[in-house]
């Protein structure tokens, strides 16, 4: 049962002011925070970064969806397009898709060989391990979804007006790979779930719910001056830190 | 009197709607297109770019909103921070606040010399006529809002837990130089209106009646495949071309 | 007849210690300075930057030789990507090509459509007495060479080793097209020859005098402490400024 | 005893050609290498780069001599700045000075906390191990001159007219530190020397040989089509891979 939207409204906008007295700790500390969102195609990546941004100081906040690389940058050290969008003092960046792109679409479909896809797992956890020693907190966070939901969102985008540009002839194929995505997840989760960059997974089947418990779930793992702690506990069923009992427990979808 | 939540809801979709087929048709086309806000302190362009921006696709969209200049920046050619963001092929560019910053704060606040705002107005015209032919649409839009209006929204602002982070020492500024800035907006109309960037004012008094008409200024001046052309005609007496009349009949907050 | 390497070596080193005065005036006003190479291949700009560049400050030095451009740069305002590696105070930036390869290659070889290159002559004049007026000293040189000339460069790039990467199958086109060539160069100088950006052309058959006169004839225009007026004086039949008359006296290579 | 300049003339361009073989190679399968010089100031890393790159193609070489960080550089991670040069495939690119500067003048001279001396050297290794596996080949090379010979040189420089821009007041603190920067020396190359980036060693007091050295030593690692091995052996006692023992046994500058 869905929450209704009044109650949703009224907790988002209690969340969107802690966000605010994050940043402002964030900007007078000159502290830095990097978002990875991750998830499988109409996983509610867009609109979960939508609603965390709405209030934020446009100055200091940069959303970062890159796009193909050109011929130059698949070329370079993989990394390398990424490194120029990391935050500096004061800035909160969000990665909608990151480079966990090898670890998900491009070893799916056959986009990198799979030698550049086991080298990005030799680098992925010292990587982000520099980032966050060198005082980038970063968090990874997984929105997971069900078959049938994915099935569902991907029928009504065809017939939503606002949603015609996220239709394409790949929306298919991620419907069909369906099982080589959730072994591709599974397989991420373990070779790079880490102590400074845990994953973090949200059930995004039901989307408020799923806003909601993201952006607690940020907020409990910062610290910032009058923190509302209760408020922005997520509910564990919702989101939780990975664990590798999860595979096998049905708390990921299959 | 201002119009009802329901409504409005209703009818920014229903431009949003239209805010996709035109960036569908942008992105199938290659072509480019650059919007300029500017308006003063809390005249409404975080939130009507977020309007806009709300359904387009993230990886097509950016919205550029630069922070002080460096050293080295404050030495180099004056635009040349921004041209590193002008739109490729495809996509849809927003500078919330732009080059005309040199125009307005600049000036009236002494950041700039004399010199340099009149080399200013010798480049702009034609700097925006060079983007122009190369296939930048450029549109450059004012938000226009009254002295009442703005001590309002600075009062409000220090109340409102979602809007701490506007608040600054340079509000009350903003307020006592009302006036300079007045001067400043009608020399930018007066000496930067041009037929391939006219300058175009939203009475924005009324936030709900702003946004929808920028909206609608920006899609009647473009083409794209199955417009709704009834739809997208702007309020003629909320969203207009600059003429230079409007400097003394009233039509621009004194 | 061709200077003695001892004489040449000797003038050489003297004219390297008047640039090396120059840029400490330079670094030392903050000021900026755009030296900008062209002529047909082989016509010797590579050698003559790096006499210029020998003994300079890197840190503040900048030789700029962009590649082909990106599918993404060729969708970009012309200019793009060559603004940003525009001088910043303090800075000497040498472009060994430059955005003049619209008007030159680009036109001969068909990569450019007549009306880019008509855009780019409404532009370029423009464009140019904008970075003037910022405080950017243009210089625009261009390297000039006889048909025999550039034959038999091409014809021993052959066989030095040292040049082997000189050497690709466009040389025979260059020389295919020499007349084509001529008639770019010359529309170039009649539609861009301009009083803040004027053509400096070189006889540059003799390497030997082309180099020290490219240097004299930059340092000539140029203002520096404790500068040796008689010394940088170029040899006018070396050095000159293009004048139309010459499309027709034989001053320049037919 | 030094070597005759004509013999120095006649091995340099015998080796420049070698250099001009190897690019050739490198572009034609898309390489990538990277070389770092680090030394002491008044150690020969400009000149030994201008030897390296007379002849190769500018398009595809790129020397980089990043100057002093701003204030936004300095609250990024360390290495953000550097990442944006290293190469693409076919590109050659020379740093004149590196990451290493923390190591060096930022420990010596208290421009870095230890806290970020130490984190330097938890990152710099792997970092150099990911370009390395990412198809970058990192060659990291050390000009080692004694104190007689520094102090020698920074004298001359004082008087030479080609090297005004090199005398600067941080020459006086450079011999003053002479002990402070072999020690930092030391630790570097304790700390750092690995097997996918060793550290060269070059002995720097005699020009000549050391620049021919280096040139060889640089090729002698590299595999490319018609090379000539014989003419590419460096010295072993000017140019070797460091070792733990030279510590101690006089073959490095005290």
């Amino acid at each position: 049962m869905t929450m209704d939207s009044k109650t949703y409204k009224h907790l988002l906008r209690k969340l969107q002011i802690e966000l605010v007295k994050y940043q402002k700790h964030l900007i007078k500390h000159g502290n830095k925070i990097l978002i990875l969102f991750e998830g499988r195609d109409s996983s509610g990546k867009d609109g979960t970064i939508k609603r965390i941004t709405a209030h934020l100081s446009p100055r200091e906040t940069r959303v970062v969806a890159l796009g193909v690389p050109s011929d130059r940058e698949k070329s370079e050290w993989y990394f390398q397009r990424y490194v120029s969008h990391l935050p500096a003092a004061g800035e909160s960046v969000l990665f909608n898709r990151s480079w966990y792109n090898r670890a998900g679409v491009e070893i799916v479909m056959g986009f990198c060989t799979q030698d550049e896809y086991e080298e990005f797992f030799l680098e992925v956890n010292e990587f982000e391990s520099m980032l966050s020693r060198s005082g980038v907190q970063v968090i990874t966070i997984y929105l997971d979804i069900s078959q049938d939901e994915q099935t569902k969102r991907m029928e009504a985008r065809k017939t939503d007006p606002l949603k015609q540009w996220k239709v394409s002839p790949v929306d298919k194929l991620a419907i069909q790979h369906w099982e080589d995505y959730s072994r591709a997840r599974n397989i991420m989760f373990e070779r790079s779930h880490t102590e400074f960059a845990p994953w973090y997974v949200v059930h995004s089947n039901d989307k408020k719910t799923a806003r909601l418990n993201v952006i607690r779930g940020i907020l409990s793992h910062l610290s910032y001056a009058h923190k509302d702690a209760d408020l922005v506990a997520p509910d564990p069923k919702v989101f939780f830190s990975y664990d590798p009992s999860y595979l096998k427990n049905g708390m990921l979808a299959p």
